[in-house]
């Protein structure tokens, strides 16, 4: 066991850039006629939409792993390596996050990008759920007056995964129709 | 109410990134001809002058989020929420500085560039105003010892937006006028 | 010598940014036909499976790093320079994916990429084992109650740069093999 | 007068995110004929090289800074704006270094591509000059018990600029002298 502090910096860095290259993906339009530049950007909404989910989604994402390492007193090598798979969620985000954006409007790939990118926020949930299952069941990484407030947590992120079920289904039928689920 | 150590760290890793990433932005020129660099160079001061005010409004920006959070104690959820609004504000500024950097000198573009890239720095100064009317009107954020410094901070950030607003203003009339003006 | 603390806080920093900028390089594929997209992203799973082998790896070398800094006490100048040249390997782990990933499958040059790509972790695993040679055989480096510790940690490594001379030797046949052999 | 604590830590994000952006210009090559991917590497050296100078220029920089703040012990709004100067400065390194990597080969724009380059280590340089000069001429910054430990930081960097002027009138003549000189 040892104390969570470097693993916390660590994933607060790989969180803050993943968060940060996002941008990297809204792309300047490079050929646009003469007074032109404000009708093209209104037509890129979908690229603005999925900054802005992603933007979202792992922000409220950072908010919960600190939350659980407000709670979590130690870690052992396993937990240090749960914690890195879903760090691996993270990273990979701005990937699906561009192919959305690229392919929402290209005829027939809108549900594969967007059944992609629900799938990516739904195996992060569960990414989630098993590094919580571990660390609640493992003695040790949760201080003794603290359990209570784990059962709490537990409680609240049960049904997590289920939202993006939900998305998963949706994307099957139309991309955009996942696309604004999951936007909310 | 927790502690804001975590919420400081997260900010500084988005700040430093995002201050970092502008420089992806300043596009080393392709197809130079013999002897011509430093022509092609001086050319390009759109993107360069882009560059240096996005790099500085960012740089005063973290002097200012510094700032607030050495009198702010302690965060709640709220207050996470809407320092993540402004992290939003501020992952985004290398698009609008890019787009300003490719379109001041495309006929017609400059003023619609030059409106979103100083709107973007208007509503970042509002996320401000908002952060920070939270923090002083919540019970338990700022300690009692610190009281009278942050109502001395509210007065000196009161008028902060309205500089925005001139250079909105200017933006309706000349991209580059708005440009000069942002970069004082 | 001098404490550990900015030295840890920097690694982590760049060990942190290496690991999210390996999505820069795994790109979204622009010309695709309709409903094609699922297809064309299977075609790419060189691209994907680079990306997995080297964020573990660098997970993996995070995770070494994190350890070895638990038993080192103090550094000097020379750690920190030591420190440095293991960095300059993580910083440089994004450009032989991205050239495994684009050249696994033009003619010829898949043993090219698949041997630069090897030769990287090769040489990353020796700069470990030279930083760590250093740290047990400087006096003050290591506190007296951790040596025990430091004994097997360095029993433990011994054998790791062996692990990439047997995917040196693959990558002499085959780009495929020696991927397949690191992404284990 | 303030702790120095997040101006670290702001400052290490930037050097370790800007020391990790110049593998971004380490460019996979394209279009490679059957069999000729080692070939095409070599003959990129300039971009290899470039890359490797800009790293430890960096780190030895990042080094230095690490050296300064274990002296300074507080700092006020001057020192932290002399400080984002220095920033500025590391965060524009990548520019100069892909500008050099492209140029240094095209005719005749080897030389101003180079004079870029070592003008913003020497510009660079001067900024230290001006940030350590302000802490040491300004009260509170350095504790008592330290000065005498500033005098010899003084007398040890004070001709650090000049080792850039030699590589910057090495730029007049050739670009490839410079370079190879500031490798060194």
């Amino acid at each position: 066991m040892n104390e969570t502090g470097r693993v916390e910096a660590f994933s607060d860095g790989v969180f803050a850039i993943a968060i940060t290259l996002l941008i990297l993906d809204v792309k300047v339009p490079a050929s646009v006629g003469p007074g032109n530049l404000g009708g093209v950007l209104l037509e890129e909404w979908p690229m603005f939409l999925a900054f802005l989910t992603s933007f979202f989604t792992i922000g409220v994402m950072w908010m919960n792993h600190h939350r659980l390492f407000t709670i979590i007193g130690a870690v052992d090598d396993a937990l240090v390596g749960l914690n890195l798979l879903l760090l691996l969620g993270i990273t990979w985000i701005p990937f699906p996050t561009a192919l959305l954006a690229t392919h929402l409007r290209t005829t027939g790939n809108d549900r594969t990008a967007a059944l992609i990118y629900a799938s990516t926020f739904f195996v992060m949930a569960i990414f989630f759920q098993i590094l919580w299952h571990y660390a609640t069941h493992t003695a040790g990484v949760i201080p003794t007056e603290k359990e209570e407030h784990a059962r709490h947590i537990t409680r609240q992120y049960m049904w997590g995964p289920l939202f993006y079920v939900v998305a998963i289904v949706l994307a099957i039928f139309s991309g955009t129709a996942c696309l604004i689920r999951l936007s909310k």
